[in-house]
Order: C-alpha cells, then structure tokens, then sequence
C-alpha cells in the first residue's frame, strides 16, 4: 500500500491531536509511545498516513485550514501541514445542539439527498482512504434496514436520523460509486457497527466498517480488572466507574438523553465480564471546564474473597481523552486498510473487540488482544 | 481420587483460614467464593480436601490441636474439625528469630539428619497427599546441588540451610521412602521450584512442586496492569507498589534482610513484562499492627501516552494476606495433585504461572488463566 | 440537672445507633470515642440520657418497642433498653413516598390541626426534654411567617408542610402549653433552624433550637480542607465531592427533588470559605445498597501555587453515616439543655456553627470549635 | 521600610523558583497565589523584594550569575534579573557527600574560623536584610552552649558542625558586627531555631531567627487533619504518611542518616495533635527521579468513631515541594523583617507556629493562622 488518506467527520480535539502527533513523528520529535502496534502492522507505518481534510459544522472551522483554529487547543503545536488540511462544511442534524458555538450544516440550506450527494462528492475528491467519525455524542437512534434509511433520506426526514447515522451512510455510498472500499470508523457512541443496516452498507461498497465507540480509558481499565477479579474468583459488591472533564464530551453529556448513549457503552461491562449483576454507578458524572480534556476518574470496587473476607479497592487519577482515542485510530484506520487488502469487508470482530469500546458483550481486553496480534501477524 | 490429605509447615494464620474456611464450605455455611477454579478441577472437590495435620515451632502450638489456640485469630470461627487437627514439633533453623513467641524445634535437640528422619516419618504416618509450606520469610539461601544438599544435612551444617528448605528435602524424601508422589507447596518467597536441586528431588521421587510464594493480591493486580498498559503502548515512568500490614509476615519483614527476598520476587514484575525499566519502589514498606491481616495497600502510575500526553493512576485500598493465599492454595493442592494423576513430577509451569508471584519471568495473570484452564480442561 | 429524656421523629438507624451507644456506654463496653465533647459539658454526662421513645410512620415500627425491629440493623447489640422504648404513630406528610416499606401516619387519618395535638401530648406526656428530627430528606418549602404557617395548619393544607416543619411546630407547642422550652434538633437538610418562623416559635417557647443537617462526614472534612487551603493561599481549580451510599438517605434522594436540598447544605462549601467559585460537583451520586450506611466518598480538588505550580489532592474512602450523626448528636441534645439552663432561648450560633452542616456561610469547623469550647467553658 | 534584599545559603530550585516567581510577580505575570499573606504584610510588598546573591558550594555555579545553571530547572523561566544575581561559594562542610555534583567550599581550603570571616564579609558587603538556609538536608548535631559552638570553630572541628549551624553562626555575626539585625530563616530540618544557642546569638545581635524546615505540604495537611478529627473526638487507629519524589532532596534522603532528620519532624505530628500515639509510618519513602520536584503522596487513616464503627480515609496525589515552600519563604522574610522593626529579637512563635514544620509541639495551622493574623495586624 502507498499512503493512507484520512478524512474526519468533526474536526475538534481528537482529529487535531492525531494529526499532530503523526506530523510529530514524521519530524522525528515524539516516538510511537500510546499507539499500540507501532509500526508492526503489514503495509503501513505511522508515517505512511495523512489527514487530508475534515467536516465540520464550527462556522469558525467552515472552509478554514486547520492552522487558522489550531489555537483554540492551546496543548497542540502549530505544525506546518496544518496549513493544507482543509475542512469543509459537514452536515449538523441537530448533533451541535446546546453547543457553545454558531453551527451550520451543509443539511441546514439542502435536502438530506442533496447533502449526501455534496459529502460524497467531496470524499471522492479527497480520495479518503479512511473515514473517521468523532463528532458530538448523539441520541441514539435505530432505523430497521437499509431500505428503510433510504427512505429517511429521499423523504428529507432530518428528525429521524443523526449525523453518525448520515456519515456512515456517505462514506459507504461514495466507496460504492468510485468503486473502492472504504475504512469507515464510528469513534462515538452511536449504533453504527452495532447495526446489521450499516454492515450492510459497508459489505456492499467492499468497505470495512469499525465501532463504536473507542475504548482508551476508564472502561478499558475496568474491563481488565473485572476479568482479573473473575479469573481468582472474587465477589464484586457495587462498583462506581465515575469521571468528571472539561472537554466538549462533558459538556454535551449535560444534556442528559446523550449520557444515555454513554450509560450504554458502560454499564454493560461489569456483569457481561463477571457474569452476574451488582449495584453499579458507572458513567460521566459531570463537567467541570477547568479540567480540559484531562479528566478526573474515580473508580471503587469491595469484593469478596474466600471465607467471607472483604477487600476494597479504589483506583483515582488524570487521563487525557483525546490523545488516548487519537493513538488507538492510528492503529484502527490502518488495521481497516489492511483488512480491506486482505478481501475483507463488513465487520472485522476482532479488530472491533480490542479497540471498540460497544461491540458484542463486554470483555477483557488483554484478552482480546491475544487475538488481535494473530490477527496481524497471519501470512 | 478419594480426599486430598493436606499437612501445613508452619500452622499460622494462613492454614487456619484455610482449614475454617474449607469447613464452612463442607457446613454449607459460604459458598466457593475466592477459590479460582471452585469445583471445576477433575478429581477433587473442595469439599474433598481434609487438613489433617501441621508442624510449628511455636510452643502454644506444639502438641496441641488447633481448636486450643485457634483464638489467637479473631476473625476465624471454630470450627469442630479444629479439634482433630493435631500440631507437629516442626523445625526452626532461624526461621522465627525475632518473633515474639517462644519457638523450639526439632532441630534445638538433634541434627539435620535427625531431624529429617522425624519429619519424614511424621509425612508417612500422616499418609499426607500434599504439603504446604506457609512459614515465615527468610533469607534467600542457594545451594548448588542435591549432593551439597545432602552433604550440609549429614554434616549438620545450620546456618546452611532454611526451614522452607529442610521442609522440601523431607517432603520428597517422604516422597521417595513410601514410594507414592506428594504435592508439595513452597508458599513463602524462597527459591525452592526455582531451584534446580529441589526440582530433580521432586522429580526423582514422582512428586509435584508447586512456588515459590502465593501470588494473590498486589503483586497480582500489578502484573495484570502492566500488561493492560503495555498492549496500549503506554510507557509507564515510575512506579509505587507500596503496603503496610500487621501480621507476622510484616512483623518479620522488619528484619532488613528477610524484606530482600520480597523485593525480588517483586520489583521484577514491570520490567519483566513491559520489557523495559524505570524508577521504581515496589515493596513492603512498614509493620503498623492495628491493621492485621489486611494490609494497606498504595499503588501510583504516570505514564505517557500519544502525543506527549501524560495519565496519572493512584490506587489505594485493603486487601486481606490470609484468605487471599488461602483461597489460591486450596486450587494449587488439588491442581498438584492432578498432574500427579495425570502422570507428570517436577514443575508444572502452567500451575505455577498462574498461582505463584516467582516463577520464571513475571508475566500477566490473565494470559495465564488461559493456558491453566485448558490444561485443566484437557481429556 | 438531673437526665436528658429524648425523642425521636423518626426511629430509623440514626436513632438506633445513638440508643445503643448510649447503653453501651453504661454499660462500660465501649468508651466516649466519636462523641466530641465526651463528658466535658457541664450538667450532662453521656451516662445521664436516656432514650425515651420514637414517633415513626413505618408499619413495622408504630406501638412496638425497639427490641421488636432492632434486627433490621444488624450491625447493632440488641439492649436491654430496647425494651422500654415505644414508638408512636408519627406524621407522614409525603416524606414516605416511594420508600419501600408501607407508611401510615397520623395525618392519614387526623386533620393537621388534631395531628398536632396528637403529637404535642405525646410530648408532654413522655416529658421529652430534646426532640431530635431524623426522619427521610424532603424537598425543602418555605413559609413567610408564625402566622402563615399557622393558617396552614388550621386549614389543614398538607400539601404545604412538610414533615420535619410540622414536628418543630409540635415541640415548640409543646413546650409553651407546658410552661418549659424543649431542645429541638433538626437534623436533616430542611430549612427550620435557617426559617425565622421557627426560631421565632422557639424563642416564644423558651426553647432552642438546633439545626439544620448534621456535620459530621465529607462536608465537615471538605470546610476543614479549604481553610487550610485558603490559608496558604491556593488557588482551588475545580472541586469534586461525591459519595455514594446504600442506607434509606441514599435511597431517598434518588428522587431529584429530595437531592436538590442536599445540593444546598453542600455546594456552598467551598465558595463562602474560599472567596471565589471555581466549577464543582458536590453532592450525594447514587444508591448502591449493598454499601449500607457506610459510604464510599470521593474528592479532587487541583490547586494553583506560587509560580504557577499545581498540585492535585484525592481523597477517597469509607465513612459511615449514622455512627458519625449520632455521635454528634449525642453532644447536641446536652448543648441544647445546657444552653436552656443559662437562660437562652432560639438560636445558639456556636453551637450551630460546629455541629451543623446548614448555618449561615459555611466556615471551617477547626475555628468554630475553639468558640464552641469558650462557650461551653464560661463560668 | 524600604525594600528587602535576601541571599540564600544553597542556591537550588527553591531559591530559583522563588526569586523566578517574584520577578515573575513584578512583571505582571502572574498574580499572588500561593503566598499566604500576599501584600497584607505591613512595611513590604511581595514587589519590593529583591534576591541579590546566593552562596552555593556545587562547581557549576560558584562564582557564576543565575542566569547561566538556570537551564538546570527546565521549569522555570529565565528573567532579567537572573543576570545579576551571584553565586558566592559557600561551605561545605560534608553536606553535599555523596550528591551527584562535584562540590568544593570555602571550608575546603580554610579554616573555620578564617571561613566565617569570609562569610561573614560578604554578608555585609550584599548588605542582607534576610538569609535562608536551603541547602541539602543534614545529620541533626546538637551543641551544648554557645561557647561550645565557638570553640569548635576556633579548634577548626570540622565534624562537630553542620553547614545550618555554621551559616547560623555566621549570619548573626554579620549582623552583630554591623551593628543591625538580620533575619535568618533555617529552612531545613536541622535544629537552628530549635537550640537555645542559636537562639541567643539572635538576640544578641538584635536578629529574627525564624525555623525549622518550612511546613508546606504533606506535613502542614496531616496537622490540620489531625485536628479536624481530634474535634469529634476519632480514634485514629494508625497513620501513614508516605512520599516519595525526584528532587534532590529525595536523593539525599537514600543516606539513611539524613532522613533520620525527616523522621523526626514528621512523626511527632499525630501524637502531639491527638494526644494518644498509635501505630504510623510517616516519613519520606523513596527517590524516584522521574517524579522530579513534584512528589507522589499517599496517606491513609483507619479511625473508629461512635458506637465502635470504623471510617477509613485515604489521601494521594502530586504536590510540588520547591514552589510552596518559595511561596511561604516570601511571607517568612518579610514578617521577621517586621518583627525587627517592631523591636524584637531571637524567636517569635506566632511566626515559626504557622510557617515552619518543626517548632516545640506540633499543631494544627489553621489555629496558628487565627494568631499569625492577629499579631501581622496589630498596631
């Protein structure tokens, strides 16, 4: 393979962040720490990939290099190839709602057919290799099968379908059209790669779709230490999962139908592991805008052990959201490519199992990456 | 197989947890919470395990059955099978120097051969299938082969040889003499499945050993954390294992030299399995009495992730020493004594990977459970 | 004086805990730990109160003894007290509704107007010198005046009090028709002690009141910490406060409108003592039953420091509520007589400023009780 | 009073950040966080000091200006005024044995009493109002009268005396010969303030000695926790009190002898405060290089409250050594500068309570503070 051409849905921290610690390693100045294959996938290294452009509805964003907005995340250095990754205007669907800036769709003054037409165009143009969604988190909603999402479309129907739901839809329309598959990654916590209409989609186009959702933090921990304390059979009491941040994430999450989506891709993961249920609080508890994108985590597990015994375990501290997600879609766009160039399409379980936060029932990722270097490795 | 006859060198907290809590499960009074396989091990159901017997040094122990002092620990019922469980005179060889107890060994009165012959005669009476070391922590003695081994006993050489040590030499004698195999468990940190001679006398006598040490608490938790980082790419930049307790085993630990063998079968575990090293303090750190047997734990991660980003981990908590070991050991005899049964002697690396926190490289736990329940499970 | 005969509205597990200690105390099995001024107030030792009756909603309790029900809490001693000790039927006024348990109360069938006179017998009849009000958190109503509250009773508009209002007007009623003053505590988040109608009623009575809340867990520990703080001039960044428990407080504020008042009592906190407001989340999180009455609390607070350093404090753990509240109390009640034998009546702010959670600005406790132990000091 | 020129004995990353953070401060750069008393101390504004020189006995910046080793604190910002500011060699006298710097004192190649002469000249010629002790943490050495401390000077005794105590000596000296006070603050855990000898040079020259150690962090919380829990009467059942950091205070502190010091500055905490002694481990833990100036914390109490229940509390995170300390030395500077001019010599308490760690009994600071306070506004 030559390169591999990236394109993100919601240009904010997350796609500002990979894109300059990938020009940071090309400059030599940062090593492959946080993304974890390194350089061990077949047919793309790290410096191999490049961000080409970025949708967004950020009227401060709208038809600006990323250099003009780079600012706005005082952690990220101004690279030089800020100056030719372009974003154009991506489509809204209510997704910036409640948001602390002006918005503005492509979907705002076209039909939702007319706004697909003008995304698709544009991945074309690109010539995206990989098409990575990390806008707001959503409501989620459900649609039965494919032809009931065209319907929603040709109907212009914009209350029953969300900006996760419109992307994925385009990425794999345009695969279709030009012929060549597409690596389609749902970074939020939406019902995408969860959804037989979307699989759908992406098998058709001979595209590989990965989600939802990216587990980089807290979940991650959690569901390893819920499959240690399984494995030497220890009783789990309750357990509080909560974090607090500062980012846009958090600020969303006030709203409290988009937390649900958040509970989902959470709550499930203590019992799937251990196999039986137990009073739990896992989620986002709240947003604090002095804690940025390093949020605070708190996590409390009492247990029981042999002959009645009680030990109790509590886990505090900072992690960074988006420089965790940025280093795991470095592996996950070119692990996609590399299942494309293998005659895959559709879902790759094991790719989704050790990078998705929602995919199947929980599990241990230690585990699952057993699999996932096989999975690499085979000739 | 019928029971599992299990003796205890060294009748502390440990055996008497143990023993009760083996009891109340045969009551139906707790379940088989915190032993990793439950009932799940072919041949032997915990319900099947009898302690018949132990050897200690301990002058209110010696003689007398275990219903008589089982009061030195509070939190342990008694139980009516406490008062068929007679106490052995064991040996002593330094190994409670320092104690606040009065201790008198087999070893105060006669030589090392001696003594072997009573200990060993002692094994066969008893008819134990399984043999249990849970004695203080000693120094780390080496001694190059079997030959030297057994040339320190005939000369009666004491300060050449520890009671984890003498204890292996009579169990596999026993072992050789009866002409039936034994499991024998190192539980406390010093070299014995680590050593080649103790390994060509398990071998030699159609025996298992089983060490050296219990992995069951932090030790544990922190070899399954490493590798949870590793398989992300984070690079961890200095790590705290810290705990403080108050039951003899940290008592003894004030003893500098003793605290060495913890320290190594420790400080390893990052290193070993992130494969590279950092400034690290991962050890006992202090005896505060008031906390018994569950001790305070203290664990504390930076570590740096994409993009020069850093996460911050702290955890904190109690966890208990006794019921942790107690639980893993009540697996490891029954595990001993199916690889007998299935033909094998010497080191099973499968078991000792998974229940012991020395055995070869440190490694993660969860990755080891894997391989032990498919040797468990094969036919 | 001679004794202090209490009673309580509301016999749940603060009432008990306080009772038992209390004859533990008698009975020299435990010493005067957790109850603050031990027996350094002048005219009532701990040995000298006397538990006398409750007035409860709950079917299980009404026209029983404690002995009948103290088995609902079994970390407490069954005493031999507990068989003196009645409850009678109390008033409901919707502070039940949604527990799990069935409620009947005196209001169910009573207009207010003969409910208070019900209550005020009883009062006089039990000879009560402190009424203690333990019962469920309620949304929090206001009242303008002696008189509007009086209309609401006479109109028997039950919708417009609640159960903890109804209570002081009883003791303060009370009181006056029997010529001597009452110590009536509220101790949970309503607003009596903070209402001007109730310290009215008191002071016509001759009576004092004390409120409102109890402090005794993570607010008291969180005023302490942001005096320290504020004295040395750090610049706290955000402030997380949350705990998380299972007895029926927890339960109750599932109920968002019950939590707003616990919002009140708490966020307050760090703002009145350190000047400014920073983003913060301080309040109860969730109900996890099977963490009983013995929380699990977490805080976090970042702070700047001289040069633009920062530091970042977490605070974890395991607090119990009702032992903590009961200890506190048990100083409350003799406060109170104390107060009302030099001749006060109302409001004693000293006594108010340590011990309750909810009095005019927050304020660390370290300095209130220095004014607290002058006043009970003065000859 | 005009402006305040100090100088330091040992010119590492406290005096840096101090002198950096005051320029930093009269640029307009950042505000007065982390100074306690910002510019509420009558006579001198955090504005109107100036850091005119250091004495420093590590190769690198003998004879230097600041700003050519400032580079060794990548932390801290190169300003102006670093450029002015000399190093002057200082003595040695084995109080940098084993650090990782080539080192050389004035001591090397005199003798005591031609040092001090030396020392003392340049005192006076930088015509200091204020010196400060910061250099490496020493054995504590007692001596019994002043007369003995001269001797030893005179006999040239070299082992007899630490650095502290000679830069005690000299500083009072200086002041005696010029014929005005100076205020010298020790701040390092050697006994200085703590001797009556040193005590009485003060006096004797009209200085304000002010010491020991400086209570900025750990420390300074556990007394005010102490209290905190000594007010509702807990009984704290043991006490932790560990950290572990990267500075060079950490690496002397490997030498066993020196963190003896430390040792006995801490431990005293709990037991004075609470009156009661218990099991507790409450000193400085391990070097880590990486954790650099900014120390890992943990702390841990097990407490028992009413009716015999027990909380648990544990307390972790990072904390800057350097910056706070700097940021109480510029309050500490300023109010001996105010005591001389109000007339007093030798030691005033009000000041050494609040600010240092070790000073007669130790206390709870947020009562210090009510003192402190009192005494800086009186007129």
């Amino acid at each position: 393979m030559a390169r591999l051409k990236i394109g993100f849905f919601g240009f904010g921290y997350v796609a500002s962040t990979l894109t300059c610690g990938i020009e940071r390693v090309k400059a030599g100045e940062i090593d492959l720490t946080g993304i974890p294959l390194e350089n061990r996938i077949p047919g793309c290294n790290v410096e191999e990939i490049d961000v080409v452009c970025g949708f967004d509805v950020d009227r401060r964003k709208i038809g600006k290099k990323v250099s003009s907005f780079i600012g706005m995340y005082p952690e990220l250095k101004q690279m030089e190839a800020f100056d030719s990754i372009k974003i154009h205007q991506g489509v809204n669907l209510g997704s910036t709602d409640g948001m602390p800036f002006e918005a503005e769709g492509v979907d705002d003054s076209n039909t939702l057919e007319d706004s697909a037409k003008i995304i698709v165009e544009r991945i074309i143009e690109e010539d995206l290799d990989c098409t990575i969604v990390v806008t707001a988190t959503e409501e989620i909603y459900d649609v039965g099968s494919v032809s009931a999402l065209e319907a929603i479309i040709q109907n212009d129907e914009k209350d029953k379908i969300t900006a996760s739901m419109f992307y994925a839809y385009c990425a794999f329309a345009a695969a279709k059209k030009r012929g060549r598959g597409i690596v389609h990654i749902n970074g939020i916590p939406s019902k995408i790669a969860n959804s037989t209409v979307f699989t759908e989609l992406a098998e058709k186009s001979g595209s590989v779709l990965i989600g939802d959702d990216i587990s980089s933090g807290q979940s991650r921990l959690l569901s390893d230490l819920m499959e240690h304390y399984k494995e030497i059979n220890r009783k789990i009491l309750s357990a509080i999962g909560a974090n607090w941040g500062g980012n846009m994430d958090f600020y969303r999450l006030q709203d409290e139908k988009r937390n649900e989506s958040k509970k989902i891709t959470k709550t499930g993961c203590a019992k799937d592991i251990l196999g039986y249920d137990m009073p739990s609080d896992i989620k986002p508890h709240g947003y604090l805008s002095t804690l940025g994108d390093k949020k605070a985590i708190f996590m409390h597990f009492p247990m029981r052990l042999f002959n009645g015994a009680e030990d109790e375990i509590y886990i505090c501290g900072r992690i960074n959201d988006s420089p965790a997600a940025a280093g795991m879609l470095v592996d996950m766009g070119r692990l996609g490519a590399l299942a494309i160039s293998r005659g895959e399409s559709g879902i790759n379980a094991t790719i989704n199992s050790f990078y998705c936060k929602w995919f199947g029932k929980q599990h241990s990722k230690i585990l699952a990456y057993q699999k996932l270097v096989g999975w690499v490795g085979k000739s």
